[in-house]
């Protein structure tokens, strides 16, 4: 079952890689008939079943089985805002055999304290000119809303921590309602501190692990990295090892079940408790390493 | 003077070029309050005086003199469109000098056949699926209007020909309504054509002439190039030397004077007068080049 078909091209994949049958279930009138035409071209008829309707009113002819496998492409901005996986969980809870796969089967959101040079660094000198006060204005029209841009590996302070994990096989809705973190990083270089740079992986499952990451380094799609930034007077420029300790809450609108709402705090390091081992710089921390590393030891 | 001063940028570095005085003219009210914190943070406020008012109703200070040098960014997608060349236009008959001059000085319209193969090719095969149908969609969802896109040097059938050129010291404003071409050009390699790509160039004044080119080999600009796209069935594979017949009319919108319609029609090469030279593939062509070349040698 193909949730959310589009255009068909999923299903046209599983067909060709040898499904015996297809669901191709698209809510959109216009994407429908994309997909007719699409697996008609391609001498697909047989094998894959475009249907027109809403998952949530899909129902299986009467003597079919359940499927073994459920493939969407169904990720948002930061994985979850303005997805579409909502309705691939309530596939998976009303059409997939038990056992029965799911792709992608398993998510994870990352983190990492960054720099923005596109918002601060680069209107310190344009050509000579100095657009600093430009950029505050820019910077101010965008504090509302978290920035989707694409960053460098160069930018990340830090490679990323995981900020959630799920498996699509046994996450609930009610689990999406509210995805909230809270820690203490130490950054892995020296840099400016001026946001924090969220991205996410899917896994596909198989023996060999296929891994679709939309990080900094890995090659750019179209979700790039969502990117909130700080204001101006909240951002430092930190060493090696300096712990930065922020929540990240990511909810989802009242209005619109499809959208989240996303809230970064960012927290006093010498209050809140660092995760053991922390490799930043402050003393308890230096110590514990210590500690720790001579009982491994001995 | 800077027409459409925008943040300032052009204004400051006029300053930093040596300019005695510059006027930066901006209509925007938000974009002048940008443009005058720009000039005030970069030490530049005896030198740049920002003003806010559209062009046509500003008045030179009662003692000062006509400017030297008028810069603007005026240009638009294929060189007009959402332009404001009739501003830069009206600077220069009330502000300019005898002799001063424009930055940008020339400006080139160029026009070649082309493919386009984000809206044809390559949608034969997407990952070993056809998705002809779902293109030929787009098409005509794209087909009201031209297409803003980049092409490669690889897309062109041949390098380009000067569809428009004008000097803007003595360019007029009525000459901006209406743009005709019509031309028999040889294709320089084979290939489809799908398509014809305008792409423009200024020129700057100078010892060194400095050329923006915004064509497709060049470095991408916002501009990238305008591709008007043929429909299906007036697409042909063609091979080297065909002869491509048409013309095109670029029209100033009558409800937006800052607008263009374009207008492409293909001709029939069998019809229409080639150029002498001309180096297509029809017998009276490959004559006159072959006469021409005997007299050349005589």
């Amino acid at each position: 079952m193909d949730v959310g078909a589009g255009t068909g091209i999923l299903s046209a994949f599983c067909a060709q890689a040898g499904a015996r049958l297809v669901y191709a279930i698209e809510a959109s009138n216009l994407a429908t008939k994309v997909a007719l035409d699409l697996i008609e071209d391609n001498g697909l008829t047989d094998i894959v079943k475009v249907i027109h309707s809403q998952i949530e009113e899909f129902v299986l002819p009467s003597s079919a089985e359940k499927v073994d496998i459920i493939v969407s492409e169904w990720m948002g901005f930061y994985l979850l805002h303005e997805g579409m996986l909502d309705s691939v969980l309530f596939a998976r809870d009303n059409f997939l055999k038990p056992n029965g796969l799911l792709f992608p089967s398993e998510c994870t959101i990352y983190v990492a304290p960054c720099s923005v040079p596109s918002l601060y660094d680069y209107w310190q000198n344009v050509d000579g000119v100095n657009m600093e006060k430009f950029a505050s204005k820019l910077r101010l029209q965008k504090s509302t809303r978290p920035e989707i841009t694409q960053l460098t590996s160069n930018d990340l302070l830090h490679e990323g921590i995981v900020f959630h994990w799920m498996s699509l096989l046994d996450v609930s809705t009610q689990e999406l309602d509210e995805i909230r973190f809270k820690e203490v990083v130490a950054t892995q270089k020296p840099g400016k501190h001026q946001g924090f740079c969220i991205w996410f992986e899917v896994r596909f499952p198989g023996e060999e692990s296929v891994v679709l990451s939309t990080s900094p380094p890995a090659p750019e799609t179209h979700w790039k990295q969502c990117v909130v930034v700080l204001p101006e007077e909240s951002c430092e420029t930190l060493d090696e090892k300096s712990p930065v300790a922020f929540q990240i809450l990511m909810k989802r609108s009242a209005n619109d079940a499809r959208k989240y709402n996303l809230e970064v705090e960012l927290l006093d390091p010498n209050v809140e408790e660092h995760p053991v081992p922390c490799s930043c710089h402050m003393t308890k921390c230096i110590l514990t390493e210590a500690h720790l590393k001579m009982m491994d030891t001995t």
